[in-house]
């Protein structure tokens, strides 16, 4: 992994770094042989993380808690790293509220707007100046394939999921020529607490049509069989550099993206709409 | 207009009311019949449009002085207008940047998330439950065909329309059973001072190809018939309730879309980035 860590070293920053694939992210830097700046609310579990992506790889990490919510996160996140070269940065930290727009909380949604949206714009341009002052660095965002129509019940997350994804395209042909590679991960059915607990309200019967042409049928049946963290990490990371501005943990997530956008507009929200309303029950949450 | 207004009214909300495509979404809600609030920042400007609105159609319009970077715009907009029934509202106000994302100021990159995603939110909360509550109502999304792709020099502008565009679907989704009418507005290439000026350093040698099957070839000559704001209003105020969640103001603008969707993410990307460079030069500017 020396022309990863060469690169991309070597300090990777990784933003909502404790868990699900933000822990996978920090591992597989600190595998391919770059230490970790890793920001995480919580204080308890960002540390103990942080020990385990130390001790397992021998990489340094440095856990920086952090609210991701902060209008002054520039200001933090400058000084607890300004003695660094992060040649990597990973914007995977996201808050998503579950429920129709005007029964969640505007608080919520505010929160929702300042992580997906305005703390990765302030993050970006703090750590990508110096990226392409050395000609050299790697980006990856973090959206989801459920930015690409609206739906139900993820209205204002959906929203800055599609933000990250036309944000992460304009960097990707913006920087590219600056020898600093971007990817944004369309990410899809990922097994983590939360996903497993909405898998298990599956209306099972409608997902068994894996090989189907419609992609309601094709996105019903990639929820029962979805990726784990460490793979969409490793697919985001291997996509650096490459010739297309975003990326894919599954072939077929690659294919329900471009089968959704390619349909009429009402077909397309009716795809994902429907794809909500494959749960029997949806457990009220908020997931940061 | 008697149903336009039955339906609508009695009054719209246009924020960002005085120029451009705002004046004439003010302008057009107040010929169907419908008062108008109008929200700009600047007072001397908005006050003048707000008489011409009023004295060339006779209704009833208020004038309200408004930054909408602003985090408390929720009361200001609550304190200016409690005391009326808001059956209509229209979202058109943005802060557009130009230059790499690298080279905008990070504050104007911040107030662009505010006005294009954060004010927005806040308030479509507002102003949307008493619509759901009352079982009628229309709500108006401004986005943009730039919002459909990543490019260059749009970075932040462009990741906002798209959350406008995305957000604006999942609204028609989940308020059109409730009796609440919306529709997101792609817009394209619209007459304004910003645009002539931009016109005016077109290569017109690239711009000749309207009835070409390249994506970038149409969108370069749709350059050259900008439509104007009264056309963009008057569409969107017609598409009010209509069976697509997203209309346009001219057919090819709907070609432009659907087409850069269905091509690969890469070709996507350099459409809107050749669409770019087809000027020549281009001014500076920050358009709000």
């Amino acid at each position: 992994m020396t022309d990863f860590s060469e690169r991309y070293g070597p300090w990777a920053l990784v933003a909502g770094a404790s868990m699900g694939i933000g822990r996978a992210f920090s591992h597989d830097a600190a595998r391919r042989g770059v230490n970790v700046v890793m920001l995480a609310r919580g204080e308890e579990l960002l540390r103990q993380i942080a020990d385990e992506v130390r001790d397992e790889h021998g990489v340094e990490t440095r856990p920086v808690v952090a609210d991701l919510t902060d209008p002054e996160i520039g200001s933090v996140v400058a000084a607890a790293t300004d003695d660094l070269d992060i040649g990597l940065f990973v914007y995977n930290a996201t808050i998503a509220m579950h429920g129709r727009f005007l029964d969640v909380a505007l608080d919520d949604q505010l929160a929702s707007v300042a992580v997906n949206c305005a703390t990765p714009i302030t993050l970006l341009n703090m750590l990508g100046r110096p990226m392409v002052e050395r000609s050299r660095g790697g980006i990856v965002l973090v959206s989801s394939n459920g930015g690409t129509a609206g739906a139900i019940n993820f209205g204002t997350y959906n929203a800055g999921k599609a933000f990250q994804w036309i944000l992460g395209e304009t960097l990707w042909t913006e920087l590219r020529d600056q020898g600093v590679d971007v990817t944004t991960i369309m990410v899809g059915p990922t097994s983590s607490p939360n996903f497993n607990a909405f898998q298990a309200t599956l209306d099972r019967d409608l997902c068994d049509r894996r090989d189907s042409d419609v992609p309601l049928d094709r996105a019903r049946a990639r929820l029962l069989y979805p990726s784990t963290p460490e793979e969409v990490a490793a697919a985001a990371y291997d996509a650096l550099g490459s010739d297309s501005p975003v990326c894919f943990s599954h072939p077929d997530d690659d294919w329900i993206f471009r089968a959704s956008l390619a349909l009429p507009r009402d077909e397309a929200v009716a795809t994902w709409r429907g794809l909500q309303e494959t749960a029997t029950r949806t457990p009220d949450r908020i997931a940061r």
